[in-house]
């Protein structure tokens, strides 16, 4: 099944637009898992077992794992495969923002793809568009490229004017958008740290999904994201949160303190979808 | 020691501006290596005996490892560790193309330079500077920012004229020239397919260090890098070479091929770099 079809059955099934980001920093996740003889795969298997009928995605962020060595990268091939065997249903997309010259992108794509067996994986287009086509050529995967990121350094070259007047990102966007025209498998990420510019990406592609970050920790407004990012149908935009979800609690019950913050999540995104468009 | 000055040592003791791009393809290294236990350590391991007097850094690809997982990541480490054990002179660029918001950079940081215990590594600039800044803030390794990339697709993003009438690449350029007054450790990835840029990039930084790949396979113009892309004093220029040089043989004398071809790709430069400014 293809990824944005996959995505969709899973937004419906569990009727959540929530996706949950995976990134269990080793100096965060509770003390008592430390004992086991993987705590990076128990805190996300724990993490996952508690909220996997609350979310539509999950996005393991791979520097979290690889940050670890072997037994990292090891702990991530783990946790995508305990997601694939016991929750079929759920896409998993791999946050590793790749892009590079076209005979080692084929390489990113056997990490994301072959290795780890991801359903989607971040891009980088900085490199253009013959540096993600080894990842564009896999139709039946989900390809998420970066066009307005959550950090306030985005500003930095996103924000860069045009000579045509408009702001790089959008230039970038309006090139994902062709892309999808193509491929039929992009994905546009959007941060909700920056509600004006989401607006202006939906204006230019009324269809395409965007994968929101931002939400929770980094302090992006839940209700102009959804008030401008959903398309028509109050679909079309993932919401991703990290943090605030899997260090919710601390303690023995770490993870049905992050299931109920997912709960709260999700029912506060479904709230807010229900008032819209009406 | 800072990278760039264990690079400055390095170049003069080899009297070398030569780099070997260690991308170990699995599916083009030696047959008779598939026998070994690690043929992908082994590979690199026999390249790296014949090279090392002749280089003045290696350059491992990440994906040509991690696309094999587990083993290829440990393949990696010890790549690295036989280059710092064996060759401590020669400074080890890990090409990974990384950048990401902070938290997320921070373990990237710990993947290149805890982990993998690399010089230097390279990144993407598109998210801009807070994005690198756990990168920058390690100043004594090289921070190695892509600017201008080899591939013919680099000119969809990396060409965009902006408002004031200058090219993307310049305005990237010109950020990572106020980072490296900063914090002393930058470099610039110019791609020696693009001699005119490369050349408008030494004009507007007359003492930034370049890694130019692209001169071999790629069919980058050796002769315009280095008029172009030298500083006055004939350095400042690091030529990183790959598949011509690694896969110069396939049999049991591959190893010995690509000494021979790294040693003329270094005599070839030396030879140009002696007719220059004179």
């Amino acid at each position: 099944m293809r990824f944005i079809e996959k995505l969709e059955n899973a937004i419906k099934k569990n009727h959540s637009l929530l996706c949950i980001g995976l990134d269990p920093d080793i100096d965060k996740i509770p003390k008592h898992l430390h004992k086991d003889s993987d705590p990076v795969f128990e805190f996300c298997k724990q993490i996952i077992d508690e909220t996997a009928h609350l979310v539509c995605a999950y996005k393991p962020q791979i520097a979290f794992f690889s940050s670890l060595g072997v037994e990292g990268f090891s702990a991530l091939s783990k946790t995508v495969r305990y997601i694939k065997t016991n929750y079929e249903d759920i896409p998993v997309i791999l946050d590793a923002k790749r892009g590079d010259i076209g005979t080692t992108s084929e390489k990113y794509v056997e990490e994301a793809f072959t290795v780890l067996n991801a359903d989607a994986v971040t891009v980088n287009p900085y490199m253009g568009r013959d540096s993600l086509e080894p990842f564009l050529e896999k139709r039946d995967k989900g390809i998420i490229v970066l066009v307005r990121t959550t950090n306030p350094g985005a500003s930095d070259f996103q924000d860069v004017l045009t000579v045509d007047g408009q702001p790089f990102y959008l230039y970038v966007a309006r090139k994902v958008k062709d892309w999808h025209r193509l491929y039929n498998n992009c994905v546009m990420v959007v941060g909700s740290t920056w509600p004006d510019e989401l607006q202006k990406i939906r204006q230019l592609d009324p269809h395409i999904f965007f994968l929101v970050p931002g939400v929770g920790a980094q302090g992006g407004n839940l209700k102009k994201t959804l008030e401008f990012g959903l398309r028509t149908d109050k679909s079309g935009v993932v919401i991703s949160v990290s943090r605030s979800i899997l260090f919710a609690g601390d303690k023995d019950d770490f993870a049905k303190k992050a299931g109920e913050e997912a709960l709260k999540y999700k029912e506060e995104i479904n709230k807010i979808r229900a008032t819209l468009f009406e």
